[in-house]
């Protein structure tokens, strides 16, 4: 046991401490001698303390101050004096200060740490995650995860505010209907069975609703088998809600001033409210994709029906059997070589497309090589409703409006890097609204939900519903940051006739759906209210907050496969005897 | 979509509304027809309001409202007004007024329940977790789930305003060295090796110390594959925190205010702090068990000397051979039939004892069967020492050590419940301290950690880890309320060289430690600060505090084995085509 006890942190002395005696617990950051005397960068949590040894003043601590090694854990004891003019630190908050120690002692010693702890780390992300404890110690990754901490601690108090409960769902459940891979777990109790790690707690807070807890929300672990990715982890985190008695509108509302809370509370930013929206099918059209990045322009245009007008059998053809042209104005890349040409169309390639028609812009008008095929009236036209002046370039691709979306979406994004369009200090939040509610998959040759099956249909469609399934919009809103979603909800079905016909329509005839979702179909009977919801990516959200790439960067201890980074979360193997008792063997 | 938005809840009208057009959504309670008017109890999350229906105001809506029946879902719109003399309802909240409905929309229709939505429930815990949706709406359920709530939100805003980190440990993990058995997840990228669930982020709370996290928190779900009990589920939740440069007194400091914190913001009372502490050794002594119920005296007394001078072989015997002769006194109870003593002598020897000796207390001194035995002399000091009075009953039980304790400790507990000592409005809490570190393990001849592995010996005891490894004691704590173990902590060993003497006592050979905790002693090279922490059972303190039987009461979604009452949350069968992806096939 120390005999010293701490009484102020490595951040917290100031200019009107001097002449106070503290008693500093923290790791030795570095270590100089200058003039006779030993200075120590003492460093915890909350910020850098310099301290000294003055051979003057009691000699046995002086000699074991000279003995110290960086990361060593210790107790200084002495007071506090002003730093001598010309010695102020101002990139530190207690950089007027310093402390002359009479007293030291050390509680811990350390092997020489594999790299250095300080904020530019240049090892390799694996000898990081190998010695997590001592990256994690790192002041930059101590700044990030109370970042975190205090994302949660502002979403918490927000809806604890506004009357929501916090009510926790279990993790050992049955499959959830969401599509990815779920985890299992082998009941030693019932054998042969299996229970699942839920992928979300969607219906569970159905049921709270039904129950009528009016406003829930869960800060809650999630769980996809999934291969990994850089913004993926097979358990996750996400804020899930659910409110009865609204429309859109109210967790839409919610949500921007969550967002807001989170800006003003933790950023010390304003964030301007209401957030834009945009229609499924113009974020389609206008981006390509339905989490566009709205921080810059460059929106895709159709000139399907001009080009009509041309000799240029590839446009031709490709309208005529239902695809479209389509394309962007790349300001000012006029100047692009044949050789960032032909690039963005291998580019392009990757997501399908068979090949990217351009068109620069100078003085006289449009110029390519397939000028030819377009009389000057047409070329005019592509240009007017391109808003292309001298110097653009303009990038078309003719396609299915599936590749051409894809293609032009990702192609968007690229120039935009390639140019620097896009100000990283920004953070633009929108709502994609007004889903369709069903998918077709050709493969399958079924209807899918996008969402989930518990998204309720637009009202004024439901007398479509079977008639024309692809036309019905789904009441569903998801929330883009940045071109990325951070995630996504629905007023939900709370009706059971209605929530038994869209099980039919995605082929969960009513004897099945009974056996998967009979709990749920039985709650609806019995007094649901129209309610609705949504979740959000902790993980994500953190890490696009904080502008990072990584959503390792946020988590105390990611996932990884490769075993010589596991720390202690890797799988393992187990004593055959308990697989015996699970009912279970290896293959 | 409901027409009508909803402006109060059913719990917020009060006199001062009188006059004021609201809309009101909820449950339709109850239905009564009374002077030709119709009145509806309506009911949400936050109260009742009385609802009437007046043929005289918009016909449509009387006659929709005769066709009304309990837990259809509408809304209403409608005038407050003052209820008439002689109708007001002390007993809600909203007593004093009535809403006159104008306008009434059915949002949703129910079957009639299977049971009634009222706090008295008598129907079966069964019935009640098979419409657990329809059981969660029961007022009541609603009051104890927002209690939880409310307690967890207390928690966490207490620490984080005593600077604590909530970090997010994995679910996902390597087994970790609680004794349990382990929930396993078969991985399917790296076959035929198994995640297990964690049962305590024990080991990562520790890495967080070591990475400088100060002080972490995290209210966390853990997982015990163990038969259910009343008290126990599967997966539990635990309020989980750890602090660096601590001793014991610091972090029952910090939980003392918790605890304060909890019952003046959520339960409106003081508790008086610090809470008493006992030693191990005293709790055994004078309660025969570690989590001693305090509510009432009864203390536990040791005769084994007192018994020397006197006749009784099988006290004498007992004692030759190791064993005590201890006993309570069970004032006023001299008047228990032979038949009453022959059940408390049945109920002894479901703990092991073999036998109850007994005397009564009576004018002329002790009086038993078993007299003859004792000398006067003897007699009278048993009565002294055990403080007894006419009309009391003495009963001692003479075994070993162990148990004697258990079958004390249940017998104590066991006449004060019969004889109400307890005070059930009484929150008693204490500390338990000075465990031994390590406990014998008869049947495999080898020492056990009481608590963990990772507990700190007492640095005083350090000289004799090795020597009188059972004389060593812990520096861990546990916090009792009511004779419930609420959970418990230790400062934990930080250096190295400590910590692989224990592991070596434990049986555990350097090389298996380092393949088992490696990355723990790891860690520890590089610099640990001295740290500790304690776990609460969150389930478990709001069960207690709410005054419950039993923990499902203050758990949405609890876990059952039986198939009739599963809700959504019982293992299933799953695709042998997945089992195989994983790698596993049934036995």
């Amino acid at each position: 046991m120390s005999k010293l006890k701490r009484t102020h942190t490595c951040g917290q002395l100031r200019i009107k401490d001097v002449k106070s005696t503290v008693t500093l617990l923290g790791w030795v950051s570095s270590i100089r001698d200058h003039g006779g005397l030993i200075f120590i960068d003492l460093r915890d949590r909350y910020g850098i303390t310099q301290v000294v040894f003055n051979p003057d003043k009691g000699n046995e601590f002086y000699t074991t101050a000279g003995q110290l090694r960086p990361e060593y854990v210790v107790a200084i004891q002495g007071a506090v004096s002003a730093r001598p003019e010309g010695t102020l630190n101002p990139n530190l908050d207690t950089g007027e200060i310093e402390v002359y120690a009479d007293t030291l002692e050390i509680l811990n010693k350390s092997e020489t740490p594999p790299f250095e702890i300080e904020d530019e780390s240049k090892v390799s992300l694996e000898l990081r995650l190998k010695h997590r404890y001592l990256d994690l110690r790192r002041p930059v990754m101590q700044r990030r995860l109370i970042f975190r901490h205090k994302v949660c601690q502002v979403i918490r108090e927000y809806l604890d505010r506004l009357n929501f409960i916090d009510i926790e769902t279990p993790v050992l459940t049955k499959s959830t209907p969401e599509g990815a891979r779920d985890y299992l777990v082998p009941s030693r109790v019932n054998l042969g069975k299996f229970y699942a790690l839920p992928q979300s707690p969607q219906l569970f807070k159905q049921i709270l609703m039904v129950a009528g807890y009016d406003r829930y929300f869960q800060i809650v672990r999630c769980f996809r088998d999934e291969d990994l990715r850089a913004q993926r982890q097979p358990e996750f985190t996400q804020m899930d809600m659910e409110m009865s008695f609204v429309d859109e509108n109210d967790i839409i509302q919610i949500i921007e001033g969550l967002v807001a809370a989170i800006f003003d509370k933790v950023i010390g930013k304003k964030v301007a409210t209401p957030f834009p929206r945009l229609s499924y099918n113009e974020a389609m059209a206008s981006y390509g994709c339905d989490a566009p990045d709205l921080r810059f322009g460059m929106k895709i245009k159709d000139i399907s029906d001009i080009v009509q007008k041309s000799d240029f059998k590839v446009f031709l053809d490709t309208v005529k059997s239902g695809g479209q042209v389509r394309g962007v104005n790349a300001n000012g890349c006029g100047n692009f070589s044949r050789k960032d040409i032909d690039d963005l169309t291998a580019f392009v390639g990757q997501f399908g497309a068979k090949g990217l028609a351009w068109f620069k812009v100078e003085e006289k008008g449009l110029s390519s090589s397939i000028t030819k095929f377009f009389p000057e009236e047409t070329r005019e036209k592509i240009r007017q409703y391109m808003d292309a002046k001298k110097g653009d370039l303009l990038l078309f691709v003719a396609d299915k409006p599936k590749v051409v979306s894809q293609s032009l979406a990702q192609l968007r994004l690229h120039l935009a890097q390639k140019n620097k369009l896009i100000d990283t200090n920004t953070f633009y939040f929108s709502w994609v609204v007004d889903f369709p509610l069903f998918d077709y998959n050709e493969d399958l040759q079924r209807y899918e939900a996008l969402h989930h099956p518990f998204t309720s249909p637009h009202p004024d469609d439901l007398p479509i519903l079977e008639e024309k399934p692809l036309e019905v919009k789904a009441r569903a809103y998801d929330l883009v940051l940045n071109g990325v979603e951070l995630g996504g909800g629905s007023i939900r079905i709370h009706a059971p006739e209605v929530q038994k016909r869209v099980f039919r329509l995605l082929g969960i005839e009513d004897e099945s759906a009974y056996a998967k979702f009979g709990f749920l179909l039985d709650a609806l009977k019995y007094g649901a209210p129209p309610h609705g919801g949504i979740a959000l990516g902790v993980d994500r959200m953190v890490t696009l907050l904080l502008q990072l790439d990584d959503i390792r960067e946020v988590i105390a201890f990611p996932k990884t496969q490769k075993a010589t980074c596991l720390m202690t979360n890797a799988p393992s193997e187990v004593d055959l005897q308990q697989l015996k008792e699970l009912g279970i063997r290896l293959l």
